[in-house]
């Protein structure tokens, strides 16, 4: 029924490379399908003005991506003179995914900035974005560790973000461009490693929908975290 | 047990005064508590370039503070250079929740602007813009109605909007400033007058919440919706 | 003869209704017949970079409009990107008209900003704003004064400020916007309580005007201002 | 008794050198002692688009200052990002001045462009800019009447425009930089050929001034403006 | 005697891998070394309304870095708010570069945009970008001839662009970040597949250089690029 | 053959006009035929912040062209929001080729800063900007040396520049405008006195050039700078 031939329930293929790049403490080339995010971790060793002393660290993430990664070439924001409102409520929101499952305490003073760059895009670029963030950032926290600037990872859980939508009334999982472009509602669900919620953001398309159907979306996006998960573990060897 | 005093599900008090613009086609000052925001709707006879020869309308919306509508003053966007990207995402969401209860087809080729300027602000300014844009584009409606351009009010039900929250691991409707600031989560919700959801926005503070506690958000929302919607109706003599 | 059926010397109503903010130090809202401008005095205790160790103080204000507050809607300066050459020129007129009157050094190293926002406009902002932004400074200094950070209200005299206009070649008080946008001169006159000049601009559009015509304004103009030393007076309870 | 050693109503030397840019319809280096403006006049055959059709002309200014044309270098504004307020506060007043003495009607639909560059700066670099760009206008309307596209030089009189100020209390004429950065009150007087008013701006320093003190450097601004049209009809071999 | 290893003449391993994005009209993965630049190419069918009706064709580039592409992080120019002069010099240096060996005139009314995008940045990655740009450009042109819209690929040679410098005193070819952050002259040359010189910078780089040693670069980076031409034949399958 | 009527290896009318600002430490008027640029140097005590505490001073260049300088008005940069590409481009070569012929340790921890202003421009603004930013320079050095502040003059040689292109086919040294605009290639050679190659950038219009070709500019560059060499000693009177 999907125009992808997909199940209800079923993800893209979900494939992790670590280590991409030669220069960032932490990174993940990440492929939901077609769509392909480049995650790095970069670790300073300070953190902004308003938090010194604080005796705790900061997390931050920026999204970018790059003209042509999309169907029709997109203007470049740098030329646009800045960032869309649509790119700063992207990072922001990888931003407080990751921040909401560290210790910040434990993490100590330190920054770290989550650079997630869509290299291609078919749908579901945030959700890529921060199942990859935090790989990245696992890696790169270990590297402090190494060094013996903490002693654990200061994650309290993994997270993972998957998207749902209702596609011809019925829910289905992790959308592509096809699917969303023709979605009746779009959710986007960020989901801690223990069960917890860390964001739900759910939008109606043309007309609102039932709490029924939001209920399943729900489901799925609990089932489908589950898989991304253990994606996750895989790849970081855990 | 809530700083304001207010039992778990009680809405701040809600004034909504109509009319209050010499110019706009549609306006009102809606005040939940000391959260008061000036809403007007603005009718534009052509649509955006995009839209041309749609027979389709369009409606935006554009949200902004006075500098001092918060305990410290706040830098004026305008002399920022730009709007920050909480505003940027406040009025998409503002121009989406409206847009999701219109039949932007019988609307005809006509663009509506609501602005929402939060004069005072004490938590919750995005729930009372949208609660009041809706009565805005009413009030703006009937006026294009009156002169014959439509034929109804285009609007498939009344929409609003409420935040709700964890306070002290407790689910509480309509969080103030101060509630807010120390909540475990923080929700808003945009719900339809037939008791669909429009919009669904939830996000942990520190650590990721139960999906049993989103549940009872949900809950709350809804009774306090029925409650907006109420004075909604009572303020447009409906 | 007017449009307003004003006479030549008559000011429009005028209200001026005080603590209208709640968290700013001064605040009231002016109304010069249909414009009203929302006027708020921030204190702060610390003064800009290269007045430091000074031991003056510091007045700057700031001008915005919301877009709707005219006829037809105008693009947020946010939006824009910035304040347009009008607004800065404003707003540096009302800074240097409240500082003409202040003992900046007995008002000490402190700086006072203050906002005026005009919530709809019907011609005469900047004089409404700089008789407004008096009264919110003067509220916000007797609030510093009991505290005891200073003595006495710094203030030499009072300050207001009226226009004048050549309608039809008749200097005639306190133009309105279908007045101003006809008027062959127009002129502000900001003066002093004690009698003396704090700042003329008068401008010929299409010809230019003759020595007397000015003089007739200028007589005009300081009987507007006593009304108004009058009603800020009454306003502060004085 | 000023710092320059020039008597209370003496100006400073005044040379006009017309024909100075290969280039600009109309050009003249002004010098007021040592400010030094270089003014060029644009001719285009197209209004801007709100006054198509209007049948008449349009005239702009723009104003502009090298970085080192100050004891201490400026920033230059291009690497600001922009014009600051008081740029565009004088070259908006440029624009109105000369428009005030122009038949826009007997321009026909043309639009000159004033281009004011102060190359060094002592004072007055606005009344220099004003008195300068009417000749370079006067000069490609010279051209354009040569072409046969006017009939008359469209101007209804002269304009020009000096500096007064109180100087230790006393009205003095035509301040340079250390007389102004001492003056008790700034004054900026545009005067028409014929004896008319054409802009009027007056500022208190520090404390209010007496309306005799303003007539007297009223009377002091029109013997200047005198001298000022007699070097232009030289200039312009009238 | 290289901190690289390799031999004066010697370039870096040179990988070239094409059909990298699933969009693009044309583009390629190009490695010199640690620097890695993704090049796509996007044809459009209409070209800027200055070269409306002249029959030929234009190609513009863009040039983006991604934040942690280098050693350090570096600010995103989408937040800094517009591209640096160093981008913007890069980037009209491709366009010139791939222009030079284009006929316009051949390739109808159409534009190429192409954008190099640094994926990861060991040094030489203007050159990179130009001999990748070639590739892209090369494979897009292919698909429009396939499309009968030009009947023959409209390039009058290959390009090629290789850097050189003086290490040590000594012309070195293709130098990575570590030499080149050494060297006492820093030179990039533009070669044509013919011989001929498409553009050619060269600086010094604390002192001037001789113009012997010049010669010698030129030299290199004729050996140079005749290896890359080889390459992009092999790329291009000719 | 050339437009202008002068041989192939004649430099336009050099004319050096020095200490032409009141204000600035080291200035020059510098005409290349009809191309005119105002060069001031500005002597601040304080490097850039990256460079402090490293006993280096620090030399920078702006450049800048007045909207009429050429023949059809250009936007005013100030207006237009920031530099175009080419102007940073151009800034950016001539504080990089004054400082390759600079001791910057001898010049002590302080910054001069080069603007270049170009007032009328004919072709070749950026080689009469680098050849007169030497002579202000030069001038504010010697300024610095009268204070005792540092005890020779930094340079290690003279610097100069001089465009070449191929007019015809034909190597042709310093073009103006008209034969710029169509030349088959542009060359900018930045020279020192010592005969060393400072900079050196050809880029080929239309079609790529011979290595001859460009051997035979390099030549007519000597030629011209040897000239200009001796313009410069005699306006600084060495």
């Amino acid at each position: 029924m999907r125009p992808s031939g997909r199940s209800l329930d079923q993800l893209r293929d979900i494939t992790i490379e670590t280590g991409v790049s030669k220069y960032a403490e932490g990174s993940c080339l990440i492929k939901f399908g077609d769509t392909h995010v480049l995650c790095t971790a970069t670790v300073e060793d300070k953190v902004p003005g308003w938090m010194r002393n604080s005796g705790k660290g900061w997390i931050t993430a920026e999204y970018g991506m790059l003209p042509r990664a999309t169907d029709s070439r997109m203007q470049r924001e740098a030329t646009r003179g800045g960032q869309s409102g649509r790119t700063q409520e992207i990072q922001r929101l990888i931003g407080r995914s990751i921040r909401a499952v560290t210790d910040l305490k434990a993490m100590g003073e330190m920054q770290m900035r989550l650079d997630c760059d869509v290299i291609q895009a078919d749908g579901g670029t945030r959700t890529a974005s921060i199942t990859g963030a935090y790989i990245a950032a696992h890696i790169a926290f270990q590297g402090v560790r190494r060094l013996g600037m903490i002693k654990e990872i200061p994650f309290t859980h993994a997270v993972a973000a998957i998207s749902c939508g209702l596609y011809k009334g019925t829910p289905v999982l992790d959308l592509d461009y096809a699917e969303d472009s023709n979605a009746g509602a779009d959710a986007n669900f960020v989901l801690a490693g223990n069960g917890g919620l860390v964001e739900v953001q759910a939008t109606a398309e043309d007309v609102p929908f039932e709490r029924d159907a939001f209920d399943q979306m729900l489901d799925l996006a609990r089932k489908g975290c589950d898989e991304l998960f253990a994606k996750q573990r895989a790849a970081l060897g855990l």
